[in-house]
């Protein structure tokens, strides 16, 4: 017994070491995720997709962390109900489970207080989580789905969220062709997306930009050595502590699958990845990049598109007399 | 070598018998669908989910077809472009093949032709033939489905619509409980389904509702024996052919999943089939059924809901700096 667990903390200590080992890099691999509950996440896959959980009957989770399009919208920021423009550029839901916070702002510590947050804003999908629950426990189909992924057939919005979150933390997208070069594929990348990398490192973008999410890990002010300017009126964590000196400070966003991501900012102002990265070395660092580091740059962050999550597009079970009716063009409640 | 012909003929011939024995029900099982090209139908399902194909960059085929909810939006009317109210019912995109036109008012002959129109609609997609081959034709990463598709990587509309046509053709649903009726089991529908299949058939219903999409084959008046009555404009073949006698003529629906294509009729005024039924009894058939018909009536119909296609949800190409930008606030062009 003694050598068996002497063995067993040998080959942890070595295990550890090479973990270390990697660490020597500030980006990590990032983890294909391990399921303990398929059917929640079932669940959560359709009510990711269900319109229904919007005033409208027609926006869901999906129609601006669309799973076609790297988990965005590709838009400066989202149309919401009524065709509303939102505040801010819809953030990946790719890779998202982990982070420091949820929003730019982090007003949600995790991915479940997250997704109670859309279903009742005005801006996006204007229902309530009263009006949320009705529907989907009007929803007979939804029963059996319920039970599976709880035991019985409840739905509240804690169950709710619950099972979103549970869908959305299998979103990762692993093996892209830098994790490979982490791992020790040393031709996974070409020579120049190498000296973006080291160009990356050199810098200082990764200070912030860390971790196995290349971000996610931290809160940084937007303009730190020099003023950020936008016409955008988002205040970042200032709404969230009421504090003058938290103004233009968001959430470090993450850039794994950054290709795929655009437009970029809080803001949605930098069209292309170079613009982005121009404008990041000028207001974070100071930094003027020639256009080839510039291009190298963004040649080492095309690197970090993953495999992208397989999903089996949900079929939804059918409204019925009870649950009540969708009119997108009602006039407004006061 | 003239025996096996002969027995050929045979067999084909007793084939023919057992087709006519089925055809005794005027409604046949419908078919799972043969692929002759899977390239193009992937490319077809790549467009179908594709939102730059609106003007908007938000809206796909899929948001008022959706594959979700039995191939439409369950909304009375569609939500179009800066939240335009559209002028009829989204009719299902499932099994909606070998119709004898598109369209509720039949303007197109066929999926090609129809799929053409929602993206120029400014009520719709909003975009242009123009600048939707524009920016798919941006798009590096297309140009490989465009070449395993067609051969080459040029992008004109032709090609898209051929695409998401043959897309379309695949999304049947066959094995509904009803059509393993049609093919011998006894067993698959109740006693009460199997009243209101032959109430269904003894009121008239299959003169119109026939063939494997249990309609879609011929145009008919919607108010045939009483006039029906409704606020929404739309004129139906009149559109069309600019003859007053065609004023409310409509393409008749397909029935194949109606518990999953509510609400009904062109309006969409009809929120639950026993409405439908009920309507549809009174304005073409000059018949009042009772609560216990309509209910055994309702019964068969939710029989046709067969299975439902498995899309696995597609993973969309980036766009380039070269790509048309999208504004969802831009002011609309005259």
């Amino acid at each position: 017994m003694k050598k068996t667990l002497f063995a067993a903390l040998l080959s942890m200590s070595i295990a550890g070491l090479s973990a270390s080992a990697m660490a020597a890099e500030p980006i990590d691999p990032i983890q294909p995720v391990k399921v303990d509950n398929p059917a929640l996440v079932e669940l959560g896959k359709m009510l990711f997709f269900e319109p229904r959980l919007s005033r409208s009957g027609f926006i869901s989770c999906n129609s601006c962390h669309n799973l076609a399009t790297g988990g965005v919208d590709n838009l400066k920021t989202s149309i919401g109900d009524r065709w509303a423009q939102g505040p801010i550029n819809s953030p990946t839901v790719l890779n998202s489970y982990g982070q420091i916070a949820q929003f730019w702002d982090g007003r949600a510590k995790t991915l479940e207080e997250q997704a109670a947050g859309p279903i009742a804003n005005p801006l996006e999908m204007a229902s309530t989580h009263e009006m949320a629950v009705k529907v989907i426990g009007s929803i007979p189909g939804y029963a059996k789905y319920f039970k599976a992924a709880f035991g019985d057939a409840k739905v509240d919005m804690t169950r709710i969220t619950d099972a979103m979150a549970a869908f959305e933390k299998t979103l990762v997208t692993p093996n892209s062709r830098f994790d490979q070069w982490l791992k020790g594929d040393k031709n996974a990348i070409t020579a120049d997306e190498l000296k973006g990398y080291n160009l990356f490192k050199a810098s200082g973008c990764t200070m912030c930009h860390n971790g196995a999410q290349v971000g996610g890990s931290s809160f940084q002010k937007m303009g730190m050595v020099r003023p950020y300017k936008t016409t955008n009126t988002a205040e970042g964590v200032k709404a969230v502590t009421g504090r003058d000196q938290d103004r233009m400070t968001f959430k470090v966003p993450i850039l794994r699958n950054v290709e795929l991501t655009y437009p970029y900012f809080h803001d949605g102002e930098a069209a292309t990845l170079e613009q982005a990265v121009e404008i990041m070395g000028d207001v974070q660092l100071g930094k003027r990049y020639t256009k080839e580091e510039t291009a190298q740059i963004v040649a080492f962050l095309k690197t970090l598109t993953g495999d992208q999550p397989k999903v089996e597009y949900p079929v939804l079970p059918p409204s019925v007399a009870a649950t009540p009716a969708f009119n997108p063009w009602e006039p407004a409640k006061k």
